[in-house]
C-alpha cells in the first residue's frame, strides 16, 4: 500500500472536478465544487446523528435510498450551510440537485448534493446555477486540490490524500478530500469527507467497508466534542480499475487501504483544528469492554481541563485521569496506570497503580512540549482498548469562535 | 424566608469556626478551617461521581455510614486535595480525623475531613496538626465568612450566604459556605458546599432533603463539564432552635429555604468560575421528560461552540440549536423555538419553527452584551422543563488552565 500525499478524489481513473467562484463567501474564494464521474458509481455515505440536520442531509438519506447503483456527481458548495431553512431550504437543495443533472446530463437521483457555512440563511439561487454551470466548464482530470480548496470553509489548509494497492491484476486506487471545523457567524463546523476508488464494489459492500473505516477514523477524533448539522462523509466507486473488491483478499486489501486513507484525511483534519497546535494521541487499554475503552477516551478527549493542560504543555496527569474517572465506566484507581510519549522521546510512566511515579517533572514537560503528543492509560480491568485523536484547547480557539463577529 | 447575604455556616446559633495558616498554599493565605458545633448533629453528605475520588471522600462515606446522628465538626484544607495518594493518603486522611477529634475532645467518628487543593501529593502531616491546634483556639461564633475564605483555591471571592424563615413557634436559619472551581496546578476543579442549621431534623429526612436541594441546585451548574474527585456537599443539623422540621409545612418551609440557599451558593460559584465573565441561564421546555430536558440543557450548558459564542456576546442561536441535536434527545426541529432576554431587556425570539426569526441583529447582540442572560429552548414535543446554570468560555479560561505551570 502507498500513500499518494498529493494524490485526492480525482487520483482514481474515471473523476473529474471542477470549481467556480459564486460569491458566496465574503472572503471572494472560490465556493462551489463538482465531482464528476464518466461511469455510474456505486455509494455508500454516512451521515451527522445530529437530530437537527440540513436540507442537503436529508435530500442527499433520501436520494441514497432510491438509487445507490448509478451515481454521477457530487456538488458542494461552501458558505451557506443550507440548515434550519424550512421547506424553502429543502426546495432549494432539490433544485440545485436539478441543475446539476442538467449541467451534466444525467438525471437529479444521480446527483448528491452539500452545503457548508452560514446556517439560518436561504441559498441565492441564481448564484447558485450560474457557479454550476461554470464549475462543470471547469472540471479537470486532475482537479481534486483545487476542489479540497473549494469545500474549505475556515480550514487554514486544503486536505487531499489518495493511497494505492496491488491486487494480482492490477491496480486499485483510493482518494479523498476532506475538510474540518471551521466556523463563519454564524455558522458551525461541517466535517465532509468525499472519498473515490476505481475498484469494483457492490453498494452492500461498499457501505459495509465505509462504515468500518469511518468508525476506524473520522469517527475517532474529537475538536470540541460539538457534531454538525451536516457532517457527511460518502464512497464513489466507479469500477473504471476492472478490479473487484468485494471478496476475499482483495476486499481485505480494500477495507485496509480505505482505513489508511481515511485516518489519514482524518488526522489533516485535526492538524487543522480551530486554535490546535498539538497533535493528541489518546490510546486507553485494559478496558473490560471496547465500548467502555471509547467512553474513557472520548472524555478525556473532549475534556476542557485535559485540552488547556495540553495547550500549556503540561503533563497534568491528575486531570487525565479525572476525567477517566467521571465517563460512567467502573474502574478501580489501584489498577490504572499512565504513560506519555513523543516521537522523538522514550515512553515516560507518569502514574502506576493509582499513584504518581517518581520521575522528574522536566522529562515529563519536554515530552508535552512538542507538536505530537500520545497518551496512554490502563485501566487495568480488561482486555479492550481503542485510540482516538484530538487537538488542544487554545486562546486561539476562543479567539476563532468568540470574536466572529466583532 | 429571608436571605442573609453576610450570612454564613455560624449564622445559625451553636456553630463555631477557626481557621489557620499552616502552610500548604504558595499564596501564604489561610489555608485550614475547622467547623465545630457544640453539640452532637444530624448529617447528610453528598460526594462526587467520580470513579477516581480523593481519600477524604472514601474516609466520609465510612464515616457516615457509621455516625450520621452525632457529628462535630468538619475541618478542610485547601492548597492539598490528599488524591491519587494511595493507602498512605488515607491514613492521613484518618490521622487528621483523629486530630481533630484530640483538639475537639470528642470521637474521630464524630469528624469529617475534607481536602482541596494539589493531586498526587501527601499531606503534610505536622504542618497539618499543628495548623489543627491553632484553628481549634480560634474558633469564633461568627468567623463563617473567614471559613469560606479558608477553603478557597483559587476562587476569587469567599461565598457564604444563609436564609431564616419563620415557623409558628420560632425562627429557624440555615447557613453555608461554598468553594468552586479552581485550579492551581496540577490540580483540579473541586466544590465544596457546608452547609449548616439549627433547626431539629432525623438524619434520614436530612439526606431527601438535601438530595432534593442539591438536584435543583449544585447539580444543576457546570463551569466546563469536568467534575472533581474531591466535591463535597454537607448539610449539619444541630437542633438547637428546637424547632422540628421533619414533617409537613415546617418541613416543606424547610425544604424551600434550603434549595434557596443552595441554590445561591450554586449561583456565586457560577459567577466566580474560572474566566467567567457571563452568567448565563439556559432554560429547556417542552420536553418529553424531565431526563430529556436536563440532557439537552446539560448538553447546551458544556458546549465549547456555545459558551465560546456566549463569551463572544454573540447570539449564535445556530449553535444552540445544533448542540441541543446532538444531546441524544429526539425532537422536530420544525417544532422548536428559541428566546433570550436579559433582566432589563425584553425577551426577543430568534427562532420560531426551526426557522429564524425576522429579528434585528443589533437588539440581539444588546442582550447578549449584558453580564446576565437567559436563554429559553422550547423543544414542543411535552410538557417537561428543567434550568441550568454556566458561564461563558473565555480566553482567560483557557489561560488560567494552561499557564498555570509557566
Amino acid at each position: 500500500m502507498e500513500m499518494l500525499e498529493h494524490g485526492s478524489v480525482t487520483t482514481p481513473d474515471g473523476f473529474t472536478t471542477g470549481v467556480a467562484t459564486c460569491g458566496l463567501k465574503e472572503s471572494g474564494r472560490p465556493d462551489l465544487m463538482l465531482l464528476h464521474s464518466e461511469r455510474d458509481c456505486t455509494v455508500a455515505g454516512m451521515f451527522t446523528r445530529n437530530q437537527v440536520v440540513g436540507a442537503p442531509v436529508t435530500l442527499n438519506r433520501e436520494t441514497l435510498a432510491a438509487n445507490s447503483e448509478r451515481v454521477r456527481a457530487i456538488a458542494t458548495n461552501s458558505g451557506i450551510a443550507n440548515a434550519c431553512t424550512g421547506a424553502p431550504g429543502l426546495q432549494n437543495a432539490r433544485r440545485m440537485q436539478s441543475l446539476v443533472a442538467t449541467a451534466l446530463r444525467c438525471r437529479p437521483e444521480q446527483v448528491l448534493v452539500l452545503s457548508t457555512g452560514v446556517i439560518g440563511v436561504q441559498l441565492p439561487m441564481a448564484k447558485i446555477s450560474a457557479g454550476l454551470t461554470a464549475a462543470a466548464a471547469d472540471r479537470q482530470p486532475d482537479g481534486g486540490p483545487a476542489a479540497a480548496r473549494a469545500i474549505m470553509t475556515t480550514d487554514t489548509r486544503p486536505k487531499h490524500l489518495a493511497v494505492r494497492f496491488e491486487l494480482p491484476d492490477g491496480n486499485v486506487t483510493i482518494g479523498g478530500i476532506a475538510k474540518g471545523s471551521g466556523m463563519i457567524h454564524p455558522n458551525m463546523a461541517t466535517m465532509l469527507a468525499f472519498l473515490t476508488t476505481d475498484a469494483v464494489v457492490p453498494a452492500k459492500s461498499l457501505r459495509a467497508l465505509l462504515k468500518s473505516a469511518v468508525d476506524k477514523s473520522f469517527n475517532r477524533i474529537s475538536i470540541d466534542g460539538d457534531t454538525s448539522t451536516s457532517d457527511t462523509v460518502l464512497l464513489l466507486a466507479n469500477g473504471v480499475s476492472g478490479l473487484s473488491c468485494s471478496r476475499g483478499a482483495a476486499r481485505a486489501a480494500f477495507s485496509a487501504a480505505l482505513t489508511h486513507l481515511a485516518t489519514g484525511l482524518a488526522h489533516l483534519v485535526v492538524r487543522d483544528g480551530e486554535g490546535v497546535t498539538k497533535f493528541v494521541s489518546i490510546r486507553v487499554s485494559g478496558a473490560r469492554t471496547k465500548a467502555d475503552a471509547h467512553r474513557v477516551a472520548n472524555t478525556i478527549a473532549t475534556s476542557p481541563l485535559v485540552k488547556t493542560a495540553f495547550a500549556g504543555s503540561d503533563p497534568n496527569w491528575g486531570r487525565i485521569i479525572a476525567a477517566a474517572g467521571r465517563a460512567g465506566v467502573r474502574f478501580e484507581l489501584q489498577r490504572a496506570a499512565l504513560w506519555i510519549s513523543a516521537s522523538e522521546h522514550e515512553t515516560l510512566q507518569l502514574v502506576a497503580r493509582g499513584t504518581p511515579c517518581d520521575y522528574q517533572e522536566s522529562d515529563a514537560a519536554q515530552i508535552c512540549a512538542g507538536s505530537d503528543l500520545n497518551v496512554h492509560l490502563d485501566l487495568g480491568c480488561g482486555g479492550a482498548e481503542t485510540t482516538v485523536w484530538t487537538g488542544d484547547l487554545t486562546r486561539e480557539y476562543v479567539s476563532i469562535n468568540a470574536d466572529y463577529r466583532t
